[in-house]
């Protein structure tokens, strides 16, 4: 950005345009540079990196962020930052946040996560980009620790962008803001769900499931932000996007493919 | 397994349970092992790693695959993955196949294939997984190389297994057999979307859009998925899910996060 300009920050989310997690962000960037908003009409946890190529697009100028140009589409939060770039932006922007989710999205939940994926398709378009989440799932959270983390990264990806390829995935305990140790850069803990499907029954006798699990954490690792979040650090991991397993390529070569 | 065992393969997609290309794949597979198959009630394309968590699910046995016990759901090719080994399969399978999608996964659409995602979730799980993909779009595409193919690399993976963490992604071209060169061991290109909104109006003027877009390969490196493809090749692409970007720790660790 030129040093004359403020700068442009895209914010998006995956709770919902009205979600206090968003508000609580566009909030804070509003601090740092002229905020656009471009997010979910609706809650869209879960949808990973879900884009929507089989049904069409609404979206809706809306009046929800204070002095930010604010727009709900009825899409994925990936679709909101395709549109956003392709449609709303006058400009490539400077930073995007994503966030701040309600729930964390730490080690194998970057992958399922709503948030996350926004951010990442942030990065694949070459902007610096970002995901934050807080611990304290309620929707009547104090974001105050959440907001001021969020503030102190921005304000460095600003100051030194990413390196190319990269985002970054910024989770915030449920604890005041005293009791919190400052921020730790992370690897992403190895651990994962283990589902467990409920079954009910509806009005006609008819079987359904809820999908629900329990999470669980195999890693013993001090580096990995499942550990700084226990010990009350603020974690923020570097995310890429390109997903070869480089390391994988040469046992490959080795078989025996005809 | 056992030797005495047959191999225990799950079969999946996201096209739906009545896609050509996975009766294809079921066909050829039944004949490495005994295959059971969960599939999405509906075409998921482009749904990437996304779960059902805010709806409930619906699980129902069809009988649509021969001698293969299989279930349509009506979630997303994850929920299918999830559900397989929570619900169905009586042990954890030796061998997850998902495919062969109607259209091509490579390069940047690993991340939002709902194929491959189905097929990341399997790794994730710890079950050697493959998603295939043809690059012939239409539904009555002669799916006998993307057969001939999945079968030679489903045989390797049931023998050799996978590295830990990582995935296969195989695309295969859209040529006659007899033309095609063989399969090469790739990277996935940097490539990406550049997105293309087309606007429309419904029966009472009100705006809607259809998210599209035109794919774009920035990388002349002849050591990738698509460049192989271009030449001929089957593309298989060792992927791995865990995102941490692990180059990228150092760098962050200069910044000021005070």
């Amino acid at each position: 950005m030129s040093s004359a300009q403020r700068p442009l920050i895209l914010a998006t989310n995956d709770d919902g345009i009205s979600a206090p997690g968003l508000r609580a962000l566009v909030e804070e960037m509003q601090q740092l540079g002229d905020v656009v908003v471009v997010a979910p009409d609706s809650p869209q946890s879960g949808m990973g990196h879900a884009i929507t190529i089989n049904n069409l697009l609404r979206i809706d100028k809306v009046n929800l962020h204070g002095p930010s140009e604010a727009y709900q589409c009825s899409g994925t939060p990936v679709d909101c930052v395709k549109i956003a770039i392709d449609k709303i932006l006058p400009r490539k922007p400077d930073l995007l946040v994503s966030g701040i989710n309600h729930g964390a999205n730490h080690s194998i939940n970057v992958i399922y996560s709503g948030t996350m994926s926004a951010a990442v398709e942030g990065a694949i378009e070459g902007i610096v980009s970002v995901g934050f989440s807080s611990l304290d799932y309620s929707l009547d959270a104090d974001m105050g620790p959440a907001r001021h983390y969020a503030r102190i990264v921005a304000q460095n990806m600003l100051k030194h962008g990413m390196p190319t390829g990269t985002l970054l995935n910024v989770n915030i305990p449920k604890l005041p803001l005293a009791d919190i140790k400052g921020i730790r850069i992370c690897r992403q803990a190895i651990a994962k769900w283990e589902e467990e499907l409920i079954e009910r029954k509806d009005p006609t006798g008819r079987k359904y499931y809820w999908l629900t699990g329990r999470f669980e954490n195999y890693d013993k690792g001090t580096d990995t932000d499942v550990w700084a979040l226990e010990n009350g650090y603020v974690s923020a991991v570097p995310v890429q996007y390109d997903l070869t397993a480089h390391h994988a390529m040469k046992r490959l070569n080795d078989w025996d493919l005809g």
